[in-house]
């Protein structure tokens, strides 16, 4: 890392790997030679066009995602999917089912009320500190919708959700995380803005067969199966996010791929869980089987311990360590990017604050 | 411009000021000595809020834009505002009328025509070489919509049409590159990747009253309104865009505002109109009245001539002449970014393969 870099923290936009942020410099004046920079190329060129492909291919790759399963870039964020998903899938006369885990699995469920008929399957609330056990699922849901990694709340499915209907997944903060399993899966969406690249785009993954059952009674770019139907050209794609995204997924690849990320993730949130189960000023929130190993939230014994680590965080160059502000408290977000490293130092320096060192 | 970055005649994404270019290669790794780059500093963070400020600011002073109307971020193209225009603003009972003059008004007619009742009040069709003078307006319309600029016909309005209700205007391809006519208009979106930054955001200047008029009954991030209230923050925007925005405003700023962008790029398209009109081989497309200053479409006496042509413009550095694959010919797309000097280097090349000394 260079010496002027901090350590980000940030749950998002968030960190991203430093030879990808050097690849991109070069980029944005020339593009692979081309004598035009990434910002600048027609998204109908060749250049663009083997960006795109390559893009896709590195996604298919590494997430091991089979020909039954599409592979597309929408120009918006998750939050846009909490409500074209219902419109695409959730007709008159159907139910789908939520899986309650926090806020952002609330506000899926507020957008998806507007459009039909919810069922709240099973809920984790209000303490939110885990992921629900027992859930009851309605009669005949269209489909079952779950957020696989509670960023706010720093809670993590360890396993899918055994459903009777197609699963739909926000996996927005922990996509490309660990090894990707699309069992069971009609439908997978991710902002790229923390494991993988600039907000302002999101990827989806979503079997081809699944996306042929949703409404064509919406504009074009609120139905899925255009971005299917024309390779996510229907209109001027997120250039850059494609670019950057693919950027992304080399260096993965290059670092051995998902299996080696999801061991370098959970080793990386062990340094910091085992620290908070030894600590007596500092106490993690999530049930020991529903840890994040992407968002980790904790709380100090005292408001002030709390604001005497994140002044002191901040001075030492480890940024973005408050959390959210409708829970308070510390969150370490430490996506693929985040070196383990700055989880030592973050762990060393919790220890000295806690000592009344610092 | 360095040696080895060629002409760029792209209809966009298009050619970017390459100073530009240059602040966004060192804000990547380090925004304003932050320590964290551009696409990894949280949207809720000072840093970030530093920028949005500062690129709405820059946009109001340029564009000359009183408090009267509201600048916000959508992360989508003009596409999108297509559907999202008339899902906003044109309810049951009511008509929108539109003027057609060519691809892109036709499009947003498409969509509009999901939505609600449309009268087209005047057309340039089919030819579609020039901006129509009659217009037949509906009793009472809600909005009239035109397109300020047509990329693939290569016309312009010299004014806007004088219209009984409020303008919408996708100002796409001509956003800032002469001074802005906020007169009588309602709403103006604009896709970044002309004159303003890269794809996958845009800019919409609406007046308040008028985004206050617009439905509730559609999710929050397909009313204008969220936007305007939450300033462009409801969800994670277009960081990047929103960064890069700013600096090509900061850079229009610094060449001496809309009026000085507007002369050059009177100036420069002039030089390559002299030459049609002077030429035997070529012709352009556009009547004298509606001539485009941003794209300038024109085609050869021969399909030969025009191969010929295309392909040494591509050995020569000259890149993206192509025509648009609906209309054919030859497309010379020159906004605010683009050097007088390759407008002459054009005319040398076509001047040359006129003569057959090519």
């Amino acid at each position: 890392m260079s010496p002027k870099r901090k350590l980000n923290f940030s749950s998002g936009p968030a960190a991203l790997p430093e030879d990808v942020l050097r690849n991109a410099q070069a980029a944005l004046l020339d593009l692979d030679g081309s004598g035009i920079g990434i910002l600048e190329h027609s998204h109908r060129g060749k250049e663009f066009g083997r960006v795109l492909e390559r893009t896709e291919s590195l996604i298919r790759e590494v997430g091991n995602i089979g020909s039954d399963y599409a592979v597309l870039f929408v120009t918006a964020g998750a939050t846009h999917h909490f409500a074209m998903v219902p419109q695409n899938f959730l007709g008159a006369g159907e139910t789908a089912d939520y899986c309650d885990t926090g806020i952002w699995s609330g506000k899926a469920i507020e957008e998806a009320r507007r459009v039909g008929s919810v069922h709240v399957a099973c809920t984790s609330g209000p303490a939110y500190d885990a992921t629900p056990v027992h859930q009851s699922w309605s009669a005949a849901p269209r489909y079952v919708h779950y957020t696989s990694n509670e960023t706010i709340y720093g809670t993590q499915w360890a396993a899918p959700p055994r459903a009777p209907a197609p699963l739909v997944c926000d996996a927005s903060s922990d996509i490309f995380s660990r090894p990707l399993s699309l069992d069971g899966h009609g439908l997978i969406y991710a902002g790229a803005q923390k494991n993988l690249g600039p907000s302002g785009i999101s990827l989806v993954i979503a079997r081809k067969d699944f996306i042929a059952t949703g409404s064509k009674d919406l504009p074009p770019l609120s139905q899925y199966r255009t971005y299917a139907d024309e390779k996510s050209m229907h209109n001027t794609p997120n250039t850059f996010g494609v670019y950057v995204i693919g950027e992304v997924v080399a260096w993965i690849k290059a670092q051995g791929g998902l299996a080696v990320m999801g061991e370098r993730n959970a080793a990386k949130a062990k340094i910091l869980y085992d620290f908070l189960d030894r600590s007596n000023a500092w106490k993690g929130h999530a049930q020991p089987h529903s840890r994040s190993i992407m968002n980790i939230t904790f709380r100090g014994a005292t408001k002030e311990l709390e604001e005497t680590m994140l002044a002191l965080a901040e001075e030492r160059g480890l940024s973005g360590l408050r959390g959210h502000r409708s829970v308070g408290g510390l969150r370490a977000s430490i996506y693929n990017a985040f070196p383990a490293e700055g989880v030592h130092r973050l762990v060393e320096l919790l220890d000295e604050v806690e000592r009344g060192r610092a």
